[in-house]
């Protein structure tokens, strides 16, 4: 196996050679998914703190991750930052396709800001963005922040590709609790109130308040140090409470080093990763052109009526397993 | 092609016959699911009507199934009641295991009661049902209902393979309308709130009344003559409101059958089962025994850290493409 031609300038931290083989990762082509696969395999392991971080349109997603990616960059850290967004095909924007919307981080030499590409689907989301983490590791950044809008399964992917889950959440009055689904909140390591600042300040303690409350009715998991999972005031306008929420991270990251469960974490998101990857594959059979071809006439005489579906899988199966 | 034995049997509605043939497409034996794909192909179309129902425990809808399905037997008709409880494996009780919760149907000439199986995941559970109901209404029953907890996803699958979805639910305070996630709001053709009898016939009343303020907010479909979705209140015990509810039914089956919705819904729902067969075909070649060893000895490999994801991807995958 010959070393890739990207395989030193990337872990030598080149921008331009990251780029490079994040767009190699995004591409579908089987001759690029083959020496994708090949660099993948060739980085050494990771020291790099990855940080998933969910948060719906208004609560002031980009404004914190600019904030705080600038103070963790301010401290001598490198920073990169993913996003995981399904639904930008469908929406027509991308939730980082405006590389302005984070411009002071996108122009600090120590940070890396991806746009998000426009996507397929959500398993093919999901490899390139654990492919692309991989990436942004091995060129030396030290935190990797994975964006994602709260909307459908994209949280539960992003949380299985982080270390530590945080729900960003604006202040609310307290009926709108419920407006937090239950499965998201126990995916969450630490809920940060934005815009606590100004107007906002009280409302935003009330919102802690109850989200601390609502934290406490939830099951204890293993992972969780005493106090976890746990909700914090913070206003990425003001910079406010945005190093206590970075040494809470810090310090429940070091807390799961010691008890042994990062490592148990991220040796069950490698095998994860490796389920949904051998099932990826199984299923981009589908979509080859001729594949897709011959689906898109079987499916026809299904929808007629023509054929039965069971019939026209068991079909389209048979072709699949004929060599070609 | 010869013809099954259990299909001239299984045609003339015996009991015998179909109870065997569900047996036949719930097993996973490779020589079973051949003869199960050939049965099913081999069955004429279906003139039936597919009624999902959903409901969270102690709503009462065993109860409400009993007193539907025998009043629809009084009026001549054959039923069918099939169970979808992805949930039945792990929680070691299945929804319609114990046949006495049925016990009045389930000794009525008119009507099938099929006690769940206990399952092995979602997709299997998806592929039986969708061929069970194939089979009931070839035996003869005018009236499939498929059943399923207000669990996850399995709402979402009973109502892709239904010409109708009926919510039920109990009366509440005004505050528990959340309870309800929307998006199963969204597929619901009709919400009946039950217990509508004595004390909470007043509850009940204000709970029908609540959603049909909250199903007015919902975005029109096409597929709805003018005052569906609906809300209506029945009682499983007393009886009440059960000829209301089937008239709405019958209603909006009609409507759908002249607007040309009914069949467009079909054919879709056809298209959607020749997909997740497909795709399920594929995913079985991971369930065979020398395969599961083999991702087992990876998935060790993977989680010590001695292999990357993608690699152990890329090995099972060579694998499997082997000709065996």
């Amino acid at each position: 196996m010959t070393t890739d031609d990207l395989l030193t300038p990337l872990l030598r931290g080149d921008r331009r050679a990251l780029s490079r083989a994040i767009t190699l990762v995004e591409s579908t082509r089987p001759d690029h998914r083959d020496r994708a696969g090949r660099l993948i395999a060739a980085l050494p392991d990771s020291t790099a703190l990855r940080i998933g971080l969910s948060g719906t349109p208004g609560v002031g997603k980009s404004t914190f991750i600019e904030a705080f990616g600038t103070m963790l960059t301010e401290q001598g850290l490198r920073v990169a930052v993913l996003a995981v967004d399904p639904s930008s095909t469908r929406s027509g924007g991308s939730i980082l396709g405006d590389k302005t919307r984070m411009e002071l981080l996108s122009r600090n030499p120590r940070a890396y800001v991806r746009p998000s590409p426009s996507s397929a689907h959500l398993g093919g989301v999901a490899r390139r963005t654990r492919e692309a983490i991989r990436l942004c590791e091995a060129a030396g950044h030290d935190v990797v922040l994975i964006e994602t809008v709260g909307v459908g399964q994209s949280e539960t992917l992003v949380a299985q590709m982080s270390d530590l889950f945080i729900l960003l959440l604006a202040p609310a009055g307290g009926d709108e609790l419920q407006g937090v689904k239950r499965g998201i909140m126990e995916m969450a390591d630490l809920i940060l109130v934005n815009k606590a600042d100004g107007d906002l300040l009280s409302p935003a303690r009330r919102t802690v308040a109850d989200y601390t409350g609502a934290l406490r009715l939830l099951r204890k998991r293993p992972q969780d140090p005493d106090g976890f999972p746990k909700a914090m005031p913070v206003s990425a306008t003001t910079g406010a409470g945005l190093p206590e929420a970075w040494s809470c991270m810090r310090h429940l990251a070091d807390w799961r080093r010691e008890a042994g469960h990062f490592d148990r974490i991220r040796a069950e998101q490698a095998r994860d990763w490796f389920m949904a990857e051998l099932q990826g594959g199984l299923l981009a059979q589908l979509d080859a052109p001729d594949a897709r071809a011959r689906i898109s006439d079987l499916g026809a005489r299904v929808t007629q009526g023509a054929l039965p579906p069971v019939e026209a899988a068991r079909q389209m199966l048979d072709w699949l397993r004929q060599p070609r």
